[in-house]
Formats: structure tokens, sequence, C-alpha cells
């Protein structure tokens, strides 16, 4: 879903699979083969020998283990190299530490320590509440420890640019049917200048929301640092120390972000109900979806299959978002 | 490319790659790995299970050997099979025969008896000159062994609808500066019915142009089938006996698709230009480009990533050509 995300809005992209399944696991299970990190340096070697090396950004999303993590890392310091002798700009390193979410882990707790030795090279990272928990060390529960969260991202990790993408929190204005998101790009005494958005929270699982989250955050944050006269040049494309946290081209990347993926999502919870009285219609009710083991196993792919998120046919929502959400501060 | 493609106009895809690779051949060699045949019907397998198995329509470009062929046919006709259990339309093939270009093969010749056996599963073909010549033994020299070589496709093949994606041949106002495409979809008696688009030729070698043309072409001709009452239900899609080639589906669809290709070729050429003239600065002239055997490679892998069709950043023209060609009747 990145890969399609970036490319219709104009970027050319060189992508790595890490898997090819038939399916994303929302559906129970999958089949298909596992790229491992030796391919994927094997065809890191392939595009510097192409000439295919002078990258602006990378983005890394879900990574099964540390070993793939290495690879990635190995990437970023080559890139940077390879930009350096060419006297091109740095490398940007969006790093997405996809962990777990709602405190479950999806991959092996070992690859704790391999992000956290990632992050002093990643330019922007996209926790949510659970990975941001994890990286800081911080229990987020209100909003003086969800700065120190952000402070310690900042000071200790040296993280120029976080997003957490969702926050259980109490905050005045928030309760069930909406969710918050922070964020913060550093000062140069690496504190933190936070915003937040709050956003309705809409009532499904997607799977592909968080690759979504991700793809759009690069474009956008890109397209606003673009606006400030000599950003892009500027180490990390880090503003000045007398720019406000609503002001930052990271907060004005979220508000229109945040404003696609409402819409999008909007759209797709609307179909998924459509497909799904269609089918319960076909099938003669929602007792006889879960009749036997048979008839429940098709149920739980129809729902799955009904919960995707509607991206082919809503590309321009994604490419021209209404404003819809105000970053205010912290 | 073919998925950016179709997403791009609106398609849901499912892609399974037969390949991993670095970079395309048009940079001399690439690293990466291959889908096995075997894999391919593991995903088929777990696409099945996942209840993912009702598709419209099925795209195959290139394929290795003969093993991927096997592979393909299987899931088209299990396909069939399904999408007969569920009373919904049979699958549309359409396959492009990568074999070669201009008298070259790029696959192992055992590839052709495989390649004959699908074609009577196929609905819609995209030979090139040389595969049409090789799927109907017919050698196409001028406009009556034209017609042989299509009538025996749709005849002793009985694939209903092909388009010849390049033609080199001389026909009244053809010269070295155009090329015509040739395109037919047979009568109830299985003969053709000819229309041909001359379009002014291009001067480079792009990689993917074959993949943009069999995925815009999908997408064209379902358009196109669809503004006619009823014909979606019609078998293979073929129109009444009374439709004149020229007013067939499949030649509005040509029409579309070669003002698509060439208005982003024309823009192709235009950015190569300026990128290879700007390359030659950087290295001190084409003699320095050339200078040894290190500059002679870099200079080649340059001339390769100059020539990379610009896709992304031009989607708007992919999906909303200008009206350019006009097909005519043979």
């Amino acid at each position: 879903m990145a890969t399609l995300i970036l490319q219709s809005l104009g970027c050319d992209v060189a992508a790595i699979n890490t898997v090819q399944l038939s399916n994303h696991l929302g559906y129970g299970r999958a089949r298909g083969s596992r790229t491992t990190p030796l391919e994927i340096i094997e065809i890191w070697a392939g595009l510097n020998e192409a000439g295919l090396n002078n990258f602006d950004i990378l983005l890394s999303g879900y990574l099964p283990d540390e070993s793939f993590i290495d690879s990635v890392l190995r990437i970023v310091r080559e890139s940077r190299q390879n930009n350096r002798k060419n006297s091109k700009e740095t490398l940007f390193w969006l790093l997405d530490p996809v962990m777990g979410d709602n405190g479950r882990f999806y991959v092996s707790e070992t690859i704790i320590p391999a992000y956290k030795q990632a992050l002093p090279y990643a330019d922007l990272i996209l926790p949510n509440h659970f990975e941001a928990e994890i990286l800081s060390e911080v229990k987020i529960l209100d909003v003086k420890t969800l700065e120190t969260a952000l402070s310690t991202l900042h000071s200790r990790f040296n993280v120029p640019h976080v997003i957490i993408t969702s926050l259980n929190l109490t905050y005045p204005g928030v309760d069930k049917n909406s969710l918050i998101i922070a964020g913060s790009s550093m000062k140069s005494d690496k504190s933190p200048r936070i915003f937040i958005v709050k956003v309705p929270k809409i009532d499904c699982l997607f799977s592909g929301t968080g690759d979504m989250f991700s793809a759009l955050t690069l474009v956008r944050f890109r397209e606003a640092v673009c606006e400030i006269p000599g950003l892009t040049q500027v180490s990390h494309w880090l503003s000045l120390d007398s720019v406000r946290s609503i002001d930052l081209p990271l907060a004005k990347a979220a508000e229109n972000v945040l404003a696609s993926m409402h819409e999008i999502l909007t759209i797709s919870i609307k179909c998924r109900d459509e497909e799904m009285n269609a089918y319960y219609e076909m099938v003669g009710g929602v007792e006889a979806a879960n009749a036997n083991e048979n008839a429940s196993r098709k149920h739980k792919a129809a729902l799955a299959k009904a919960a995707e998120v509607r991206i082919s046919r809503n590309l321009p929502l994604l490419k021209y978002p209404m404003k819809m959400f105000n970053a205010i501060e912290l």
C-alpha cells in the first residue's frame, strides 16, 4: 500500500518487498514467501551496480526481526556515504518501528534493542502509543508523561522528529469517540515542541493504515518542508527554534495526513457495511454466517475482505484532501 | 509498472511478482530473486483459502519458462470454475505472450508450444510483430499476410481479440518515422475484422512499455465494453457481427492507449535528454563518459536511468489522454 501511495503522489519508488504473501494477516492466515535480509542486501548491491543509489528518502516499515533492521541500517549508512560522495543532500530516513499495539507485540521482543540502536540514524519515527512507550521506556499516561516520552526520544536517541500515531490519553475534549496523535520536532537544545491533533475515531480495524499513515506523512512532510525556503538544506529538516509547534512543517503534514485518512476510511467503512449486508443477505443472515466451522471461516474471510481500505478508486481524495483538522499546541 | 497503472486507473490488484530484481535489464545486469512456479501456486492457494478467488480479470506478462505458463493456466482454469460456482461472470484473461522482439528471443524457444497450448484459454493477446509470427506461424510481410496471421490466431487458436502492438510493414503513409499497430476482434464465424492505428515512432528504447501497453489496454478495453449495454455479459466481450472494425471497443481502447503512451513517452524522452545533457556536463563531455571501462559502465547506467518511463509524476496524462489517433479500417 505504501508504494501505491508514494507513487500516486509523484514519488519514484524503488520498493524492496520483505514478504510476498497471498493476503494480509487480517484474514487469519496467509501463504507465500519472505525475503531474507541477505536478499535485501543483494538487491541493494544490484542497485549500487546499476548506479541507482542516490536516494533522497528511505521509508522502512514492518521488519520481521533484528537481522532486517541491520540490513536497512546498512542501506541507510551506505546511502549517506554515497550521497556525500556525490555532494547530494543526505538521505532522510523515516523509520516506522512496527512492533505491536495495545500492549501486544507482533514481533519478538528481541527486536527492541535493535530498534534502539537504529533510532540515532532515523530522522522521523512514527511509533504508536505502545511502541513509543517501549522505545522511550516511559509509560504514557497523561500530558506530563507524553512530554517526558517525546523529550527522551529527542534527547536520548537523538531522533529529530516524532509523531505518535495514536494515543489513549485523557485530554480535554477527547472521549471514547475520538483519539489524539501527538508530534514534535526538537529544538536545537533537543527539547520537544509538541502539537496534538484530535480526530474522530473510526470504529473498524483496517489493515494497512499504518503503512498509509507513514507513506502519506513522508510526502506531506517533504512538501511542507519545501515550502520553507532553504529548509531542505538544513540538517534533518529541523525548523528554527523560533517556530511554534503548530507552525512546524510536521504539524502541517499531520493535519493533511489525518484529513486524507479520515476521508478514505469513512468511505471504506461505508463500503464495508454495504458489502457485509449483501453477504448476510446471500448466506441467509448473521446466524447462518456462523452456523458451522466452514461457514464461519468464510464469514471471517468476507469480513476481512470487506474491511479492506479503499485506496485505488479514491486516489484523488488522497491527493487533495479537504482541510479538516487543526493542530493545537500542547 | 503494470500494477501502478492498473491501480491508478481504479483497479483493485492482487499482484504476484515473478521476480524481485534490483533493476530492469536495460541496465545490463540485475541482482535479486525469482519466484518459482510452485510459489505462485502457493500464493494462489492462499488466495483461495482467504476467499480472494473471484477475480474479474487476469493479466499475465513476462513468464520465464513453460512451467510458469502452466501455473498461470491453472489459475485461469480454477478461477473460471470458482466464478461459475458463484454464478459470476467468467474470468477475462489478457495474455501478453512475451517472447522476444525484432527476430530475437528473450526466453527459451521451448516456451512456444506452451504458449500455443495456452492460447485457446486467452481472451485477448498482445503479441508484437515477431511474437505474432511465432504464434501464427505466418511471416507478416504485407497486408495480406497480416490478415492471414490474425485469421489464424482467431480460427486455429480460438483467440477472440488480438492486438499486434507494433508492425514493421509497408503501408500507405507509414515511413520510418511512424509505426502501425493492428487489432482484430473476431466475428462469430471466426473471421477477423481488422483495424490499424498509425502513430509517430519515438526514437528511444524504453523498458516497461510492453507492460504499460497491456495494463492500459486492459482498463480501456473494459471501459469501452462497459459502454455497450449488455456486452460484459457476452462471452469474451465479443461485439455483434454488424459492428465494423473501427467501431469495436478494442479499436476505441487502442486509440486511447496509444494517446496515453505517446504523451508519456514524449515527456520521458524530453526528461532523458535533459538528464543526459546534465550528465555529460558533469563528467566533461561524451568522450569522457566513455574514456575507460569504469566510466563507460557508469555511462551505460546513466543512460538506462535517464530512459526510465516517467509514470508516477504523469498519472493524470495516463488517466485523461488527449484524443490523438484514429483507428482506420484495413
